[in-house]
């Protein structure tokens, strides 16, 4: 089976826009006039370590694409491949498929599942601009192309800081957790490279009472700030602490993966009490409930006192499947979505601090009900609140188009936050804001051609989605 | 920053239609089929007093466009423009601007941020439409078009009356409290102007037994009807009072914004022990849930008798602000959204009169969700129920597509209630019809282009969305 | 008024597809690739007996297109015509229009109801396909087309047997309750006939606890199983041996109509104490709600043990108005649907059984809401999961856009069900596979002219979604 046939190129240069020749030429023209321009990459999950040593290389095709990348080897396994075939490790640590070529078999021979899905379309574009691959990916054409791959990763200018250049990133954000002593990251400081890559403080492990190990989570954190954390006072001062080290290392945003956006303000005493039993592990799960409502505004107060803006992704419940999750860990395809709630839930913290403009509050969803119900009225209020861009299963060109037609009539395109790329998968990242480059071009497009918006208007709303609203929002400017 | 540029007129012959050339052109000979058509207004906010005498005038651009319209301020305020620089009146009368010029400048400048949005098409239909400024408004251009506008409100043929002529309005309604003595309707009446201006029942502030001053609202109500209020028996009499005489004076319809759209059938008694709890000041939130559910089943009992048109919005979180609410009232761009559920909320008041005829229902959503789930099915089995156009923020091209897309299929159109505008921007009103007739037309011409609907079949379509089903259902016909 | 001139035909040979050419063009292609593959129909309510003898004849055009199809009567009932008129059948036997001419003509007059929806374009396609009229249905044309139709129905070939070699349909599925001796099924098997009618196992009236006559029903499983059912082993029991049964005679599926997907793991001795409540008729309906949850959970484990395809069909609110119900009974129209949650709900049944692959869950919604944040990545990680297509209300154009804009990019194609019709009106079947397969021609088509997907890998992807997915899933292959 062929997803591309072998005589055009598996990427076109007018991919994903509008058959109408009168909106395919202005998008093409709006993709054009922003084409160059760096990538902006305020938000992600690239590990930091590539880029601290010069010399640092892939380890092979399938540890690239493949095994770390859960967005992947979820769909082989939902036709009854198991992720043992694909190389992804076992929490028990027993035998995987350890030969990258033969992962690289039976993801090729299952690529047609990718077709129609963004994840498909990032995959073909990355092999094919990041590598020259111009066949398709297939059970036949697989160890040609793994071949040829492998050896583009032991060859020069595929080191990911040469990449780095090559991709004409202009700044790149890891996310970290509180305790983090960065590492890489001061060593990339201290290399004098001159790419950036900055820290985001991820409190999530600490803040979540329930979280695995939060025990042992909240020690480290001590130890990180150099406090021990005997009550709330001291965990407050070392989160403060640690804020203000992120702050020092170049970071510029906090970010809160959270399963509710609940916001409360607990009255005094209260979080003491909840975390005297959370030592003394006795906190129930209301308490970690309202425990995180309450941390959620003391992180706002906190980017009103710092600067550091803040990231809010709620909805996803995580690891559905315990069995699975106890087989091969968290983050391996089991985190499905529940409803959000953010008008009510909001409420709270947005009556403290949502009219300070000190405050940066970007708020993604996994539940799309909420764009043109909730959070574009809550955008098109508050002059703390910007909207994040479609995230996870909705970073796609439906996701996209369904992101600008739910949100900016009422929010205002200037108050959404531009695009980031949210990726583990660091060669990915040029096709990922290729396609939203395209995908606003072919919107904006949309609208001259109903005659919404003036061609020449529209030129400015392209940059600024492809570059200026990223660098404003993540105060990178 | 030109929003359109110079060459070219700001509102096209052509716009909001589908670019493609077989598609556009039937949705031109729609459009035309029905653009000469009377305006029928049956919702809205516009203010009665603006025609009871004939000289009567707008003062200024800024009072016009900006003040009173919190469509248009709050998106300047979730950019940090402090309401105070757009001289919108402070609750403890504090000084806000008060030199229209230098309003409108600030507002000029931020008109960029309209892009895209509904506000902004509308905004420039007006200023072109209804004042002829063909000139892109901006910061540079901000005076120049201050002095034409204003010229023109001073000069002839500007008046409220006159530009209801010019609009082709044919009957306009407004929305007044239960114990509005519609003083500027009666002038309205005894003046011999030849316009319909119609007052709309509205009886919130008395039916909700949490709103402010409902003590007081429940005494003006007793006042107008002629009755003291001690017990339920004389509140339903007063409210029954109130609608005869709403009716003497031409309304057709009442109106009920409520946070859901729950209903109840209280066991005989209870209405008396809640309503003595309200009057004692006693009643607790539960208390005020449970009697706006009661009283929405007998509003509809009473329609059932008199005949009025039932409306009902729910779903707003009024002032989700609180110290904005302090601040400056409401109404000033703090309601945001909630999710709302219809199927069981309303299963009480149509098991008792949702078969009967004489109850005309229309249900608007700010939950688009609730389209294709709940409202479509609703209207496609009740014969008591209609549903209204997209309200407020979904009053857009991309809300009207969804509207469309997603509720005719089930519902048929003609269980729809044509247009409202629902605007109390008066100067907008052309231009909020149009966008309706305009997108209506392109919808049917995408079913004809289709083949889903034969082009002859489309006119009465066309005719019946932009003006017979706003009348049949307001019984203004 | 008319739908269609009459200059053109009713239904067009590319009806359905986009305007633009080249989309067209590719979309008819695809389309012509597919139409002459047999109808796969493993889901929908034809009467079984319809084929177990040769000699069938339908009654009359009445009783074909409106007496008992709901999807029809309900419009014209929303717009105020008695059901009375339309010959629906009175729970308490009154009188009902009984002139099968007087039927159709009031049909005929409302036929313009149906503009622009699924229900009129079956009716259209229906009309045209299967009995040749080229005239458009109106109340001047009602006599005529009720003539020549009743005159077809009456003469050699239109039989249900021979329609249905007609149709092409290769196999039909039928929904049958538990306790059904399946009497049509085995005469159908026995009488030699080539087509394929096979049973689907659906025992909601003895699974629900608080379903009208329950104890009767569960009486009358136990005579159909040859068991006295006075605990639950029996009842479980009696369960296993009609599945059985149901298989012997063809079923290859079950099928659970339910309000919600709740699914819960009672403990040991849990489930028999609420049977014997239930059997004494004490049982609450938070015991119902309990008992089907945890029966779900059941019937998951029965299908890991016997292979028959489980299907879930939540969200709609059964007869909605008391008094409609005891009327005219249910299926009249009345049933609306509810906001559904799956992720939580399916947590205990999939934590079960979700992975393994002998257990296939058919998934469908009348809440599209669930189709992106839920339903979809569900199905992209449980190997057990497959997604139906659009159901009921969205079983129309812009349902399946919806369905597929909304669930392939997260899902992929392969974890859907292909299509199924779904009806009980057997002669709209070809008309309702049409649409959905010119549907996903358009949707893929739409996929190329945007270049993401290559034109020679959108055949496979069309015949899948046409023909091998609904076999494949359904284990019909």
């Amino acid at each position: 089976m062929f997803w591309f046939s072998l005589k055009e190129p598996a990427v076109h240069p007018d991919r994903y826009f509008s058959p109408d020749p009168a909106q395919k030429r202005i998008a093409l023209e709006l993709y054009q006039s922003v084409a160059a321009l760096p990538l902006v990459c305020p938000h992600g999950h690239v590990d930091a370590r590539l880029f601290a040593q010069p010399d640092v290389h892939f380890a092979n095709p399938a540890q690239l694409f493949i095994i770390p990348d859960h967005y992947v080897f979820r769909m082989l396994f939902s036709r009854g491949v198991p992720l043992e075939h694909l190389g992804v490790p076992r929490a028990d640590g027993a035998p995987v498929e350890a030969d990258p070529r033969r992962v690289w078999q039976t993801f090729a021979e299952h690529f047609y599942l990718f077709q129609g899905t963004p994840t498909g379309l990032w995959l073909a574009d990355e092999l094919q601009g990041v590598f020259g691959v111009t066949h398709k990916l297939s059970g036949a054409t697989a160890a040609a192309i793994y071949d040829q791959v492998a050896a583009q990763l032991a060859a020069p200018g595929f080191t990911p800081r040469e990449l780095y250049a090559r991709f004409n990133i202009e700044v790149l954000c890891t996310t970290d957790s509180a305790a983090d002593p960065l590492t890489a990251h001061q060593a990339i400081r201290a290399s004098g490279w001159g790419g950036q890559i900055r820290p985001t403080f991820r409190p999530d492990a600490v803040l979540d009472l329930a979280a695995p190990g939060w025990q042992s989570n909240t020690e480290a954190l001590g130890q990180a700030a150099g406090r021990a954390i005997h009550d709330y006072a001291a965990f407050v001062a070392a989160l403060e602490d640690r804020r203000a080290f992120f702050k020092s290392q170049g970071a510029t945003a906090t970010d809160h993966g959270v399963l509710t956006p609940f916001t409360t303000v607990l009255a005094p005493g209260e979080p003491e009490a909840i975390f005297q039993r959370a030592l003394h592990g006795t906190a129930s799960a209301a308490d970690a409930a309202q425990f995180m409502g309450h941390m959620l505004v003391e992180m706002a107060r906190m980017s009103v006192d710092d600067g550091l803006v803040m990231q809010l992704h709620p909805g996803a419940l995580r690891s559905h499947h315990a069995a699975h999750l106890e087989r091969f860990g968290p983050n391996t395809g089991a985190d499905i979505p529940v409803g959000v709630e953010f008008t009510r839930n909001l409420q709270p913290l947005l009556g403290r601090f949502g009219l300070d403009q000190r405050l940066r509050l970007v708020l993604f969803t996994l539940d799309e009900t909420a764009y043109s119900r909730e959070l574009a009225p809550l955008a098109g209020f508050y002059p703390s609140v910007r909207l994040g861009p479609p995230w996870w299963f909705f970073d796609s060109w439906n996701g996209m188009r369904r992101f600008f037609e739910q949100v900016i009539e009422t929010a205002g395109l200037y108050n959404t936050a531009g695009f980031n790329d949210d990726t583990r998968a660091f060669a990915s990242i040029p096709a990922r804001h290729d396609l939203w480059r395209r995908a606003a071009a072919d919107w904006l497009a949309g609208l001259v051609v109903r005659r919404m918006l003036d061609e020449a208007g529209a030129y400015p709303m392209a940059r600024a989605l492809a570059y200026d609203l990223a660098r404003q929002t993540y105060r990178l400017a």
